[in-house]
């Protein structure tokens, strides 16, 4: 992958550390959640095996270098540099939480342990690939903590970020807990579950939408679902069910759902079609699935997209990589920034979860009794160190970690604050770094 | 490209299309924006290119089919199916309006003319290449009519959905009126100018800030630009001030911009360092610059991340894909969705341009005299047919277009509805259609 694909101030100031002769000073960088988004309790992380392929895959081509060369920030840039360029490759260590994790403000990710021009420049590239993901996993998480067993399915390439954040988009959805997704290359590249059948396209494309009706059923058989609102919803489903089986279900797409849904499963009911699903879709969030399971609306599986692929209500995320730690000179020294918004904390770090709260601390304290570690190493000189779990067990633990959560820290609105602690290392360390500044 | 990076349900429509042997009818499918997002009056069109160029090379590879076969959608899909995605390509015909065009509700994007099948597949993935770049482009343009003239640079690659979306909302962002970006791929790939000195982990890398300082300007010379808030911002600016020249300018991260940049100003003008820049970044939207601008806070440019790269306030928008015609058996027929909600409009179209007012009418119909059509031709036989313009060229019309739209268009709060009328005969056609499916 290249290594242009980062802000152009990484290059610079690995170029100003060329310079210094300190590209090869160890530094400790931490990837770390400041504020978690508006109305979010907590976050699930996904995106770490992007991340991981990323560094491995890290390279500057002759041609890249040779444009860099020529834009005037790098006119005094030492011929070291270009060099160190031409032969770049991530050897550094990371330790990461796992995918489907549940995390809390303030925490680290992900601690990058290398030689300070090598930690620097995948700066940007790891705060977009993993804060993306980890907002849509967020997102699916809270929808189908909404749909109380009812499945989830991410429906959203469409509105995506570009298709390829698509793909990825219903990889992080499905480490959150959806069913499975719309999108056929996310289906092939990550073994998960697809969905689709038929879109007002298929409807128009029929003289009568009993033929495009037909049509579908012989092509899909008992995995037909009816898209019935093209025309006259109830009307739709009354001709879906005239039809019979085979027949999975049908889809509305529009309307009141929870009045066409309760109408719709009388037609069903009366066709002796007791078994055929009504899937919703359209516009749907966690607050509009709440809404619709606690009016009781027989509605069996949802389709969300737009809401889920953009994270709609929060679109970003105040992700963080800074500095914690650097070794120059044969001196260690923990950094902090002490500017009055933007604090952050000194020293590499690890999580230590408790039952009922987690603890910050420094990554070398003992892990307390009764605590288990959440920073796991992903790679050591810059390889990977273990495989992956499956997408299915990942999924499976970010399930159990969210329904561990007590309902205040789930609430889709103005949830708690979980307990967050800083180990008395921490707090010392803290102490001593700001002190040593002012 | 691959074929697979599409929503399921394209995938089994077209197996049903081989089914019923209509994968070959002729379509005009219709790609136009429903709804405009909140706030906004008008959108700027972006990623006109990136469609041409997925659709160029849109092609299926025989692992991915053999996957497809195994999916339970497929197993009652014909054989010629398989053998039709073997060799897929797009052949058909496409019309588009040029990038940078502002558009509004209701007005088609892009148009495409081609067999059923292969009109079909390319729905989800060009939805998202143009309303992705369209949405970043448009919220530049609103970020830069803020501005009132100071520069926009773009900021934003870490909290793009991706790190390939921030490369191609670099470029969005540029066509909508921005003066550069930090993305460094993005400067490769599009020629686009790029911006970047150092972050705050540069000044906690080195023992002061005064040493911070001094490196940089010794690598960067007159591309200096200070980051003065990692400790006491105006002790930053003082710092920075007493180093004096070589200096471009120092930058503000954090803390009331208002105040900071006017006590800046000060301190730098008291240097004699009149002509050094101040540039303000962090969480800025088009209403925060507005309210600098106008309470006339002496800053010279703005950086903008998180709320640009990801269209923060509408980070996604009502756009569509819809079949508008078909030709099956020889019979041409108009086709529009009649639900309720969502009606839709029959039939090829062009946009009208008039200086005041826009008409959509029928592709076939002449353009009236006074008015300029909007959409030209992209594609032919699915190959490019004019070679698209530079993009300074295509940013210069985007500024020209915006600045030409009255100012309540331009509002950044409830906009006014810019006038867009339909001509008879798109009326006409629209109460035949539609009738016909009562």
């Amino acid at each position: 992958m290249s290594g242009l694909l980062t802000d152009l101030y990484e290059l610079t100031m690995a170029a100003g550390y060329a310079a210094a002769g300190r590209l090869d000073d160890r530094a400790v960088f931490e990837f770390s959640i400041r504020r978690l988004p508006r109305n979010r309790g907590y976050v699930v992380v996904a995106g770490i095996e992007q991340a991981a392929a990323y560094l491995e895959n890290l390279c500057f081509s002759a041609e890249e270098i040779a444009w860099l060369r020529k834009l005037p920030q790098f006119a005094r840039a030492p011929e070291v540099y270009f060099d160190w360029l031409r032969d770049f490759r991530f050897r550094g260590d990371v330790d990461a939480v796992q995918e489907g994790t549940v995390l809390f403000a303030g925490e680290p990710v992900l601690t990058v342990r290398a030689a300070l021009g090598e930690a620097q420049i995948p700066e940007t590239a790891l705060l977009a690939t993993v804060t993306f993901q980890t907002l849509v996993a967020t997102k699916a998480a809270r929808l189908v903590d909404a749909a109380a067993g009812r499945a989830v399915v991410e429906f959203g390439t469409r509105r995506a970020h570009t298709p390829d954040a698509g793909v990825l988009g219903a990889r992080a959805a499905y480490i959150g807990g959806c069913f499975g997704t719309s999108n056929a290359l996310a289906g092939y590249r990550f073994r998960l579950p697809v969905f689709g059948t038929a879109a007002h396209s298929w409807m128009l494309a029929f003289p009568s939408e009993g033929d495009a009706f037909h049509a579908l059923q012989n092509l899909l058989g008992p995995h037909t679902v009816q898209l019935v609102d093209t025309y006259d919803t109830l009307e739709g489903v009354r001709l879906a069910a005239s039809l019979g089986r085979p027949l999975w279900g049908i889809r509305l797409d529009s309307g009141d759902f929870a009045e066409l849904a309760v109408a719709a499963r009388r037609i069903l009911d009366e066709a002796g079609l007791k078994d055929v699903r009504i899937m919703v879709s359209g516009d749907l969030d966690e607050w509009k699935i709440r809404d619709l399971v606690l009016a009781g609306a027989p509605v069996d599986s949802f389709g969300v997209g737009t809401e889920l692929a953009t994270s709609g209500d929060a679109p970003s995320m105040g992700s963080i990589y800074k500095l914690v730690e650097i070794e120059s000179g044969g001196r260690r020294r923990p950094t902090a920034k002490s500017s009055q918004e933007k604090k952050s904390l000194p020293g590499a770090k690890q999580i230590f979860r408790f039952p009922d709260h987690d603890v910050i601390g420094l990554a070398e304290e003992p892990c307390p009794k009764g605590a288990a570690p959440l920073l796991h190493p992903l790679l050591r000189d810059g390889r990977r160190v273990a495989h992956p779990p499956p997408l299915d067990i990942v999924r499976m633990a970010c399930r159990e970690g969210v329904a561990k959560l007590p309902a205040p820290y789930r609430a889709f609105d103005q949830a708690a604050v979980y307990p967050v602690q800083h180990s008395p290392a921490l707090q010392r360390l803290t102490d001593e770094t700001l002190r040593r500044r002012q």
